[in-house]
C-alpha cells in the first residue's frame, strides 16, 4: 500500500549497516548514573560526534551545562521550511542486577528477531532510527525536507539535572518550531497510537505539630493532641471513601475528556485486570471513569510518603508531637498546577484543627499538563503517516506521568514535542533483558522518513499557532 | 503532734551520718546504660553489700539474672508478722548533657537545702531512707516491726531487662506479703498524696498493604489504592473528632471512677494549663472528664509511630504499597489488656477495605492496671502514717503510666506494691541538675519508721485477701 520512496529504499538497503551501527553504539556502556562509567559516557559522545560529522551535519559539538554534555549537530539547508529539533539520549540505565541477564548487557545479541542489550529499547534503537533517516536523506537527496537540529542528551536517566542550564546557555542555538522525540514510544504492539500529551504535576510537603516535643503516653495519653491522629484525619479528609479527591477546587479548570478521548481510551487495547493484578493492586478512584481514563485524563492526588513518631524496632510509648507528609497532585489539560497545589494546601489548613500548627516544608509551582491539540501540525503529520503505514487511524493516547524534557522545552523554548519513538511497552526497559524488536527498525525508519516529508508541508508559524 | 519514738530520735541524731552515707553512694557513678560505667556499677554493689552486712541484714548477696545483678539482704526475726520486700535501685541515668550541670553530677553538692547530683532524687535518696530506717530499728531495738527483704535493682533505668529472670531464679527467696517501693515518689509538694495504682498497657503493630510494590504515581495515580490513604482512614477511624476512642469494646470492663476518685482528682493541686503549656500541647480527649481524669482514670489509645512511602529528602512520585503503625492502648482497673488490644485489632480489621491486607507485626498481652483497694493494709497503713504526719487525709492519686517493676512483682509473685518514695515532681529526674530536698530525708525516715510499725499491726494474710 506504500508508494516507492528513494530514501526508504536507501534505508532498507542499509538496514544491516544500521543494525551494525546500533550494535556498536550499544557496546559502549554509557551509564550516566555511575561515575565508574565516565569513560563509556565519553566514548558514546565521541562515537556520536563522529557519526554526525560523517552524515553531513554542521556545527557538530558538545553543549555543556556543567554535567554530562549533550551532543549537537544541525542541518539548516531548507530556508522557509520548519525547523525540527530531534531529541534522543545516549545515556542508559545501569545494568544491575547483572546476574539476571541471559545475554551480556553490553554485548547486543539477536535472538528470534529481538536485539537484547541495555539501551536497545531505551533509547539507542529509536535514536539510531532518527539519526539514520537524516543520514539517508542527506546521502540520497543532499537535503532534508525540513531544517534539523539534533540534540542528544546525556542525563535523561539521571533526571536531566543540567538540561535547564544547557538550554539557558544555548537558547539562541536551540530555537526551533517543534521537537521530534525518539524517546517516548508506541503504546501498543497491536494498534497504532499517537501520544498527544501528558499530565502535569506539582509537589507539596507539610509538617503538622501538636507539641514542642514527643510526650510520654503514660503521663499524657488520652488528654492531649497526638500529631499522628490529627495527620491521619487530615490525610483521610483529602479523598472520599470511593477514592475521588475531596479537595475544594482541586478539579477546577480540568477540561472534561472529549468524546473522541473517551472513545479512543475505550478503543485502546487495555488489559485493566492485568494492569492491577501485575502489581497486586486494586482499582480505586474517581467514580464515572475507567481506570485508564483516571490515569490519563483526570487529575489525581497521591500521598507519596508520611511519617511521624517512633519508627524503629520494638515499641516506644510516646504521644508524637510531629508528623510530616509528601503529596503530589497530577493535573490535566486546562489546570494551573499552582492553583491546584494551593487548593490542596488551603484544604489542609482549613481542616487543621486548633491546637495543630501546619508548616509548609516544600512546595513548587510544578509543570502543567502538555497537550498537542488535534489540529496541531505535529498531530496531523503523525496521523497522516501512521494511517498511511498501518491503514488505521491511530488511537490518541496520553501519559499519566509528566515528561520533564517535554516540559522544559515547552517552558524555556515555547515549543511542543511529538513523541515518536518506536519501542514497545513490553521491552523491559530499566530491567534485565531489555530488548528492541529488529522489525521496529524498518517500521521506524519508514515512518520517520514520511514524517519529515509531511512536516515540510506545514508552515513554521503553524507550529506555534496551534 | 507526734509522740516520741526512739527509732525516730536515733534517725534524727544520725542524720548528718545518713547524709554523709548518701553522698558517698552518690559519688559512685553507677550508670547502667553505659558499659563504660561498669566499674561504677560494681563499686555501688560492693558499697551496698558492705552497708547491708554492717547494719545486720542476713543472707546478703547478689541475685544474678544475666545482667546487672540485684543486691539482696533480709531480716526474718519477726515470725507471724508480715514480710515486706523493700524495693529500690542503685543504678542511675546517664549525666548527659554534662555541660548543662551547674555542679558536677557525681559530686553531691548542697545548695540552699537541696542536694544536687545524679541519682539524688531518682532514687538513691529514697533508697537510703528505707535502708537507714531498717538500720536504726536494728541498732535501737535489735529488731524490725516486720520481716524485711531488701531488693535493690541495678537495671531500673534500662528497662529491667533481667528482672524477670532474677525473680524466676529466686522465686522462693523473694516470697513476701507486699512490696514497699522507695521508687515512685510524692505527687505534690503542697499536699500529702498516696498512690493507689497505675494504668496498664499493651502493644500492637500492624502493616497495611495495597500492592506488591510501590507504583509510579504517573502510571497509576488516581486509579489504584494508596496504602497511606487507607492507613490514614483506618487511623482516623480510631477516634472521634473530640478525641474519644471510637473502637467498639475499647472501654469494656473499665471501672467508672468512684465519687472518691473524682473528688480526690478535683482536690489535687493540678495546674492543668501549665501541664499543657509546658510542652506546647493542647487538651483533647474523652468528653466528660478533666485532663487529669483522662490521664489517670480512663483508658486511652495512642498511635506511637506511623510510616510509609518515601520519607527521604526531596520528592518521589510513588503510590506507596505499604504503611505501618505502632499503637499502645492504656487500660484502667477492671480491664483485660488482652481484650482491649484485640478490640483495637478487630476494629482495624473491620474497617480495612477490600483491596487492603492487614498483618499483625507485633502484639502483646500487655499488663493490666495495678490497683490498691481502699481497704488494702498498704493503703490503710500509709494513710494512717501520712495523716498523723501531716494532719491531712492524703489525696489518692493514680499514675497514667505503667510501672513495670510493680507489674512484674504482681504477676510473678502475686504481691502488691506501695510506692512510698520521698522525691518530689520538680526535682529534675533524668535531667541536668537533678536534686533532692534534704528536708525529705527527715520526713522520709520518720514516715518509713511509722509505716513499718503500722504494717506490723496487719496480719500477713490480710495483704493477700485485699
Amino acid at each position: 500500500m506504500n508508494e516507492p520512496h528513494p530514501v526508504i529504499d536507501h534505508l532498507r538497503a542499509r538496514e544491516p549497516e544500521i543494525v551494525g551501527w546500533l550494535k556498536a553504539f550499544l557496546r559502549i556502556p554509557s551509564v550516566s548514573a555511575d561515575p565508574a562509567f565516565a569513560p563509556g559516557m565519553r566514548e558514546a559522545r565521541r562515537f556520536l560526534l563522529e557519526r554526525m560529522e560523517q552524515i553531513g551535519l554542521a556545527g557538530v559539538r558538545l553543549l555543556d551545562g556543567g554535567g554530562e554534555p549533550a551532543v549537537y549537530g544541525e542541518w539548516n539547508g531548507a530556508p522557509g521550511r520548519p525547523t525540527l529539533m530531534v531529541y534522543g539520549h545516549y545515556d542508559v540505565q545501569p545494568a544491575d542486577p547483572v546476574e539476571q541477564w541471559r545475554t551480556p548487557p553490553f554485548e547486543p545479541t539477536e535472538v528470534d528477531g529481538r536485539l537484547y542489550g541495555r539501551g536497545t529499547s531505551d533509547v539507542k534503537g529509536s535514536t539510531t532510527i532518527a539519526l539514520e533517516v537524516i543520514a539517508s536523506f542527506l546521502a540520497m537527496q543532499g537535503a532534508c525536507p525540513v531544517n534539523i537540529k539534533v540534540f542528544l542528551e546525556g542525563e535523561e536517566e539521571t533526571g536531566s539535572p543540567s538540561l535547564r542550564t544547557i538550554v539557558e546557555r544555548h537558547r539562541a542555538l536551540l530555537q526551533a518550531d517543534a521537537v521530534l522525540s525518539a524517546d517516548g514510544g508506541r503504546a501498543s504492539a497491536s494498534v497504532p497510537t499517537l501520544n498527544t500529551g501528558a499530565r502535569g504535576n506539582a509537589q507539596l510537603e507539610v509538617r503538622l505539630r501538636t507539641a514542642h516535643k514527643d510526650l510520654h503516653s503514660g503521663r499524657y495519653g488520652g488528654s492531649v493532641r497526638n500529631a499522628l491522629h490529627d495527620m491521619a484525619r487530615l490525610v483521610a479528609s483529602l479523598h472520599h471513601a470511593d477514592g475521588g479527591v475531596a479537595v475544594d477546587g482541586f478539579h477546577d479548570g480540568a477540561v472534561p475528556p472529549t468524546e473522541r478521548q473517551r472513545a479512543d481510551t475505550a478503543a485502546f487495547p487495555y488489559d485493566e485486570a492485568g494492569f492491577f493484578s501485575d502489581v497486586g493492586g486494586s482499582a480505586h478512584g474517581e467514580p464515572g471513569y475507567s481506570a485508564r481514563e483516571r490515569v490519563t485524563l483526570r487529575p489525581a492526588l497521591d500521598v507519596n510518603g508520611l511519617w511521624g513518631g517512633y519508627t524503629g524496632g520494638g515499641g516506644k510509648t510516646i504521644v508524637p508531637c510531629e508528623a510530616q507528609v509528601k503529596l503530589t497532585p497530577r493535573v490535566v489539560e486546562g489546570q494551573d498546577p499552582r492553583a491546584v497545589v494551593r487548593a490542596v494546601l488551603r484544604h489542609l489548613q482549613a481542616h487543621c484543627p486548633a491546637g495543630c500548627t501546619l508548616d509548609v516544608v516544600a512546595m513548587n509551582d510544578g509543570s502543567p499538563a502538555s497537550t498537542l491539540a488535534p489540529g496541531h501540525p505535529l498531530v496531523r503529520a503523525a496521523e497522516a503517516v501512521l494511517e498511511r503505514e498501518t491503514g488505521r487511524r491511530p488511537i490518541h493516547v496520553r501519559l499519566g506521568a509528566s515528561v520533564p524534557v517535554t516540559s522544559i522545552f515547552k517552558e524555556m523554548l515555547g515549543i511542543d514535542t511529538l513523541m515518536f519513538g518506536f519501542n514497545l511497552p513490553d521491552e523491559d526497559v530499566h530491567a534485565p533483558n531489555e530488548f528492541f524488536r529488529l522489525q521496529s527498525i524498518g517500521e521506524g525508519t519508514r515512518a520517520w522518513t514520511l514524517l519529515l516529508a509531511e512536516l515540510a508541508t506545514h508552515s513554521p508559524a503553524s507550529f506555534h499557532a496551534a
